[in-house]
């Protein structure tokens, strides 16, 4: 198999970097090689904030719920949605201006998450590792407040970066024919996701030798038992997004 | 550079391809290697569904807008967003069931499109192009009715695969000092804009000896001006997402 593939299939989450450094380089040979990623008409609505400064990642990472990897990595990408550049253009052509449907919001988390993998990648492919960061999205007022974020602009995954300093297994994916479908829909696939919840007891059974018994239907039954960050409704609309009609 | 950063740095969106097949093999090479792809809290919230039949491929290529291409490509994915494998854990473990706010909208759109860029990129690696399809969410209602797709599933991109019979250009991207910024937001990327503007222009010049007379925040200012694929509010609801609080 070739070296893409290859780099692909060798994907670990790193939570723990060694004190080396990541150079201006290699940021920027990483956020070069992401910025080709497609995007939808040609809209690139996204930005990447680069954060090296010790309190800044600091406080971010008590922002994205006390994740210690946030402050130790060298360095911390904020990948955004952005609507800004389109803002601007409306009014150098003095047009109205509408991002407001759910559309827009699926057409900037996919441009941004389209850059962001290409970025976990890169980073990969330079012997860097580094873990996506979710919880950035706990506090979005707070990180709005520290990184200044105008309207039109929201922090979607950070992306931490550095050298690794673990050995970490590879936790296992769902079978691919759970999720791979040919022609259509397959509605049952309730094997595979069985198959799958005794292969994860296992993993997390050898993982904390023992300590952790559960399983990943568990998991996600607890993880969909509430709505996951409510205040990011009220957040985005604030934020001119998911206005009504 | 590596080999996996210049495959990403020779990203370009092919609409034309030879009558050549894309074998079995390559069609699960990709998408085993996309499933290496971070996920939020493992979720893993999507599903692929690969489509090689003649009559869906013609369907598709209507219910797209007319893009050719994906009826002549010889594989079309269709990447969506998927719960129902959250929603079957819910039920397993009867426990309550939401994923009706804006989050669980991005966490899933996130998830999918970290696939989908994978998949694009391990095509490309394979010698393979494509381009992505946000027009799989032109008529998501019929596409939902020809896949089969249940609630709690949605399209959110196409990806067409093929042999390459055309060379293209590359479509210049922003400049990289207008989309990464450094420590904190900056909103003043005025001359970026200007600079790019003029790149654009000149590139719709060249690729179209001069027919095409446009700027880049030209087609920017008329994308937003008016909210594009409003029925996806409506649509996405009626699958389960944007539910009242």
């Amino acid at each position: 198999m070739n070296e893409v593939i290859k780099q692909m299939e060798a994907h670990r989450s790193i939570r723990s970097y060694t004190d080396q450094a990541v150079s201006d380089q290699q940021v920027e040979a990483i956020t070069r090689a992401a910025r080709w990623a497609s995007t939808s008409n040609h809209v690139q609505s996204y930005t990447v904030i680069v954060i090296k400064d010790s309190e800044k990642k600091r406080i971010l990472a008590e922002l994205t719920g006390g994740q210690s990897w946030v402050e130790q990595c060298p360095v911390f990408f904020v990948i955004c949605v952005d609507y800004t550049r389109q803002k601007y253009a409306s009014e150098k052509h003095q047009m109205s201006f509408d991002v407001g449907g759910a559309e827009q919001l699926l057409v900037g988390a996919v441009d941004a998450a389209l850059v962001a993998q290409n970025m976990q990648l890169a980073a990969e492919s330079l012997g860097l590792g580094g873990v996506m960061i979710g919880g950035i999205r706990n506090h979005p007022d707070q990180v709005s407040d520290l990184l200044g974020l105008p309207d039109f602009v929201f922090p979607l995954v950070g992306l931490t970066v550095g050298h690794p300093d673990q050995l970490v297994g590879q936790k296992p994916r769902l079978p691919q024919t759970a999720v791979v479908h040919y022609e259509g829909y397959n509605a049952d696939h309730v094997n595979e996701i069985e198959q799958y919840d005794q292969e994860m007891e296992q993993y997390y059974h050898m993982r904390t030798n023992g300590a952790r018994q559960t399983s990943w239907t568990a998991l996600m039954a607890t993880y969909t038992e509430t709505r996951k960050r409510p205040h990011m409704d009220a957040y985005l609309k604030n934020k001119g997004f998911l206005q009504a009609d």
